[in-house]
């Protein structure tokens, strides 16, 4: 009988966050790649750019002159794909054709004056100032609504159409898709195992320390036993925190510093400046404020999709939209592939 | 108060399949797009090329030569996701930390001897044996697999890395996340509504005729309601049949004549080779051949990638992976879109 060894034999990983499996098959590494090659990105991204609407003091499509800011700026997405007054489409349908109201505000988020700058780039002050109006705009935005997303697409491989650093904020009347399944996951494992899934998640890697990418005093951020994306990360708190809201000043500055770390060992894996989605992910708002939600824990997922190197990316394509997700290397072997370098981009890292 | 309109008012709309909810906002269209250019494939893929391993006549990074093929020819992946022999990662496991054991065996079947042909560039007769090799496929391996997944990744933009005209076959021993949740919601609604799902579905589709792309006496290709790519489509048959393996030569005939029209008008959408993921999705296999799979309907998913040209691609990015799937234009605005230009790349049309 073979001895089984994860680099080398195929097996399935459950995600307790989504109660799915992923397919984890690290042999698959070995294949040449002769596939699409990424372009990549420009790096000559000027300071300001008198035509980037997202820039101080430039005018928007909607006419709109922005503010000359100094640290973040926030204003209502000018094509949102949720807007507060949409008509309700009506009852009385049939199964298999439903619709539903959804209401929102879509927000935009500039991170920094200057369009040369990424978070990793930006000094701790300013990367505070940005988790401070993140949890300013759920306070404001969660008094009604019940789901806020809070999300950052870095890179045009990432659909981004802007290189200035900013997120996006999309609120809604409705819980999303993936905050419904989170949901569900989180507060049936509290009731069968008596802990927030994520709350015993933190601790167990903490102590394994297996899969730790970077850590400091309230904070982790871990490569999960069951990433999908090649270089996927998950960031939580040590303590249990239920919404962004809630974080201390001194948690907000160890989630600026742990941030800045996370994002420098991104940027230094292929010496560029690192695609992804992230976006975070906390207990219900609005009228879930009154209720009980203690088997959420807050966190943050990153989603990047390189695979290889800078210009080769994972494609979740035929066997992972019609079957299952399916990954080439462990988050194991992930791990120690963003270990390996110290060297990089960033000349004023704090650790 | 204002009349609700599915082209201006963003709205959710229900998956029946997946029991998940999809964003539609078809204002979004008029978002101007400033973000990443796909570039063009290049066109000039020669009809034999002696360094392509697809190619009749070729040898294979194992050594093996490929016969000198006239339709189909079907080979093992020679970097396998799944192997039939992995070892068992054992049991016992914490409720975080839970692997399984993942067999299995992957395929590739070539469509044509010929590099520079697509299933809509081929003939109805060579058509007609690429569907008889995918349902032999299915009794050979569905014999003892659970799920046999036939998946075709066209294009570079799909993760595609060779031209030539295949798919593939991944047969597992465990059904994969997207069988198990559609299996489920099928055998829900037969329950609750007392016909399958999908039979019900093509039947008010073909009377509705409001999303309908293309039909013929046994096969219908819609634009479900809940969509969530740009130009998915669903393709069905209007007889309840459970497996590839049950379709009659006659479905066969006119599932051959239906993918040539359906992919025809694809390619002439932003006239170039359309990229797409597309697979079958049947009642399972193996051990489950035993049981009763009533509630099973036979189909095929298309999932393409282009959203406004040959170049500017939907990215299922931050929100989309974070929160919910979102669309920028409505099935219902699609299927105009499609049904518009008859002109195209084929020259032996049959409709
Ligand atoms: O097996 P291929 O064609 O080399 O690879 C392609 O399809 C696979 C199955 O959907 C994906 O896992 C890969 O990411 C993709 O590049
Ligand atoms: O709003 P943006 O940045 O223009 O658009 C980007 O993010 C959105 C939210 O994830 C996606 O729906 C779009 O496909 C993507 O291009």
């Amino acid at each position: 009988e073979l001895r089984f060894d994860p680099k080398e034999h195929q097996h399935l990983r459950y995600n307790p966050l989504r109660d799915t499996w992923v397919l984890v098959s690290a042999h698959r590494m070995k294949r040449p790649w002769s596939g699409q090659v990424e372009k990549e990105e420009e790096d000559q991204v000027p300071q300001h750019d008198p035509n980037n609407p997202l820039c101080p003091g430039n005018t928007r499509a909607n006419g709109e002159v922005n503010p000359d800011y100094n640290n973040t700026f926030v204003f209502e997405n000018d094509f949102p794909a949720l807007q507060p007054n949409a008509p309700d489409p009506g009852y009385n349908q049939h199964p298999l054709f439903q619709s539903k109201a959804a209401r929102g505000v879509c927000k935009v988020m500039c991170f920094h004056p200057w369009s040369d700058v990424t978070l990793p780039l930006m000094t701790l002050p300013d990367i505070i100032k940005v988790i401070d109006k993140w949890a300013e705009l759920m306070v404001d935005l969660g008094s009604t609504y019940p789901w806020v997303q809070i999300f950052e697409n870095k890179g045009a491989m990432m659909g981004c159409s802007n290189p200035h650093p900013h997120c996006q904020v999309w609120a809604s009347n409705f819980l999303p898709n993936e905050a419904t399944l989170s949901d569900r996951c989180q507060r049936e494992y509290l009731k069968t195992h008596g802990e927030p899934l994520l709350l015993q998640y933190a601790k167990m890697e903490a102590e394994r320390q297996e899969r730790v990418v970077v850590q400091n005093a309230d904070w982790l951020a871990v490569v999960p036993y069951w990433a999908t994306w090649p270089f996927q990360t998950l960031l939580l708190p040590r303590r249990h925190v239920q919404r962004l809201t809630n974080l201390t000043a001194q948690e907000r500055e160890g989630l600026a510093s742990i941030m800045k770390r996370l994002l420098t060992k991104y940027d230094n894996l292929f010496q560029i400046s690192f695609p992804y989605s992230m976006g975070w992910h906390g207990a219900p708002t609005g009228p879930y404020l009154k209720e009980d939600q203690f088997h959420w824990q807050l966190h943050a997922h990153y989603y990047p999709p390189l695979l290889r190197s800078a210009g080769v990316r994972k494609f979740m394509v035929g066997y992972e939209m019609l079957a299952q997700e399916q990954r080439d290397l462990t988050p194991e072997q992930q791990v120690s592939h963003q270990g390996e370098t110290r060297r990089g981009l960033v000349t004023d890292g704090v650790y």
